[in-house]
């Protein structure tokens, strides 16, 4: 393969953090599908195809009335499942007057959408990060919006020794690049894995700083240790856009809102420094897509077993094979 | 249909307010056509095309001499005519050295220009807005660039409707998307008109503040009442721009200079609701172009009609069928 | 012909001058070619293709370390050969691990590089302008970049009568316009050389201020008068922008810095009105390429024998033929 890979249309993508979401209006495309999200008065998060059936005016761009979206342009109006309600100076609503409405589950305080044939859509698919929403838990939560094709970030992040060169000031270490890495694929699943374990390794610098240690307990192992459980969620936007969802998770010091927002800092200019990298790269690929070559080496396992999984996901999908 | 029309290149457009001509050079774009406007010390406005005949740099980025243009960059010179009168470093002019004018005529304070063949040039089918340049009335006037193709514009003021929604807070009220439209069209001229007719309605805030009444008058026919004639010309640039000529006449308080300045700035603020509006669904239109899809109702028979017209127009003159 | 020229792409180019080059990273491309330079230790300018063979990152965006370019992503390591010396969690290098380096002059405290197939690349072709490092001359140097096809800058500077026009208020003069080109075409070389000869000719504004003359020493050949050597070399960017590169050397008043300093400031004016006017060109190029049509008059001979030129040079260049 010469060029990362592309993302499958029918899959469960994370659209937003749950609180992101509340009784207002929120734009988000997902997949190339502009999709507006609300939160109804039972609480419930409601996903609507974001394009008015009249003239197309994006239903984002309306108000809310009750649970009901008013178009901004005209005022048609739409219930939380998409039907049209009322459509000014005529009593008679069209019967073909509605909205797609996007299966949606709000889980692991994450708002997971279905893009492609609801049919298809089952929610045992999605994965979970307990963590983000478990008592004994504290999380600072981010998103990134980035002006790069999602593959390049999917490369990105299953390879790590990019952290000591691209993060070197915040969390790389020469240990990161020299300590191999282990992949495992899960033919089953499908499900691409890479791993690195350093014992007693030294701290980078903004590790460092949010756990006050110089260096993280001696095997990983101890049951009583400090944990960071980092997760990231990869959204397409468009072909050429995403959104990068991240969370920090910790088991210690849960209480220390001071702690939270040098987390929050730090985690912040990290994703910043891959932002400015793949949006670079995405300019590159753009002008050289024809010419485009890349020599894999050792540390790329991970990566290239991961575009070879979407590049399945993909076709299959396309063809309206079964899951 | 499922977009917004296109319009005909054989037709006369408005290029500008009068006010806006002077011994001046103007550079102004009408259906793809660059052209250059000035005032002649005769008073009259000559229209050329805006391209030096040499290397085509823009005339209008020249200097004028008298009522010759001089080109800003190797100093060709025009006559109003569009002749090439001096070239520098030689004698002998090429007798092919000259630019088109546009048929032109100056009428109710607006510039209108004819694009296409000038032999089909009629200034008799220019429709008038005598209001604009009466005794007895008070003009306030503006132009509003728009990015966004003129059809938009076109569907936007066939269907007043919009203004309960998208102006609430200047010229909407709930009446206005209540009461029906009336619409007419003029199988021999062409014409298309929509109305409605509203007795003893509220007034909206921004007419309530510009004429200092709760409501107009009773029914509208007593000629000692209050008239507003707000006139718009909608000029495509190019494909996908326009620009928005409006103008406000009144017949009271003609002298009333701080009522001008209070209307200017009402108009502005709506005809920049619906350039927000527009350029927005020129985003829309541009993305989804190929699975673009409209539900048109009741209150669209006046805009539909008006595209209609607009394509009739357009084939025939491409065809070059007698007007 | 009715656009301005392309170039060909197997040629030297001006990349920098000297000074731009030292112990950092510099990033410029030449013909759609990505190019990263430095001055190694010993002084000499190294010039290799900017794109990691990992995953195309720029090496503009990483490190030196000592003579050798780390990338800022993933650390792969490159010596001044473009041989890649170190890649991260391995042992073995794979031999295809490397990025072009191109051929390269330095010369006339101007850098050179070569384009297209380095087996062709003969410094001998390269043309001289020893007035830019020799004793006795002092020198003023700048770099415009151009948002423009460099054909454009070609044009320009192969007709000054455009000086007289656009250039009024610094180096223009009615005389420059009046007075007849002599162009000559060197069939052997291919040299294109116009030229005016005016004696005793008024000193346009910006040249008086920087002499103190009110006009050039009588007719142009008393050796111990004053010598103004004006230098430009154009240098493809893309398709359609261009770096402008320009020197302005005097053989008088050389240890005057503060005559430097004018110098500098009337050409660095006198570059940007020619960047304006050609990055407006280039908008009416793009816009109108396909109808584009020219009336070339008396003094465009000596552009239109350059356009020639570069004709021939690009399609037997693209052919393969011998130089």
């Amino acid at each position: 393969m010469s060029l990362p890979a592309e993302f499958p249309r029918e899959s469960w993508y994370v659209a937003a953090h749950s609180e992101e979401i509340g009784p207002h209006l929120l734009a988000r495309t997902v997949m190339d599908e502009p999709i507006v999200f609300y939160r109804t008065a039972n609480g419930e998060v409601t996903a609507l195809a974001d394009r008015c059936v009249h003239r197309r005016y994006p239903l984002s761009k309306g108000t809310l009335s009750g649970d009901s979206i008013v178009c901004g342009y005209h005022g048609f109006t739409y219930d939380p499942a998409g039907r049209c309600t009322a459509v000014p100076a005529q009593q008679r609503i069209p019967r073909t007057a509605r909205v797609p409405r996007y299966p949606l589950v709000e889980q692991d305080m994450l708002v997971w959408v279905w893009i492609g044939d609801p049919e298809r859509a089952d929610p045992a698919d999605i994965p979970r990060a307990p963590w983000l929403g478990a008592p004994g838990w504290a999380v600072v939560r981010g998103m990134a919006p980035l002006a790069a094709r999602a593959g390049l970030l999917l490369d990105n992040l299953m390879d790590l020794s990019h952290e000591t060169y691209l993060h070197a000031d915040y969390i790389g270490s020469a240990e990161v690049a020299e300590t191999p890495i282990l992949t495992t694929v899960d033919e089953g699943t499908g499900v691409v894995r890479v791993g690195r374990h350093m014992d007693d390794a030294e701290c980078p610098p903004a590790y460092r700083a949010t756990t006050g240690l110089p260096s993280p307990e001696p095997d990983g192992t101890d049951p009583a240790g400090f944990h960071n459980e980092i997760v990231y969620a990869i959204t397409p936007e468009t072909r050429r856009s995403a959104h990068d969802f991240w969370a920090v998770a910790r088991d210690f010091a849960v209480d220390n809102d001071e702690l939270s927002r040098k987390i929050a800092a730090a985690q912040t200019a990290v994703v910043q420094q891959d932002v400015d990298a793949l949006e670079l790269l995405e300019q590159v690929i753009s002008d050289e897509a024809a010419g485009y070559r890349e020599l894999s080496v050792n540390l790329d396992t991970g990566g290239l077993a991961a575009r070879r999984r979407l590049a399945q996901l993909t076709v299959g999908r396309e063809r309206g094979a079964p899951r």
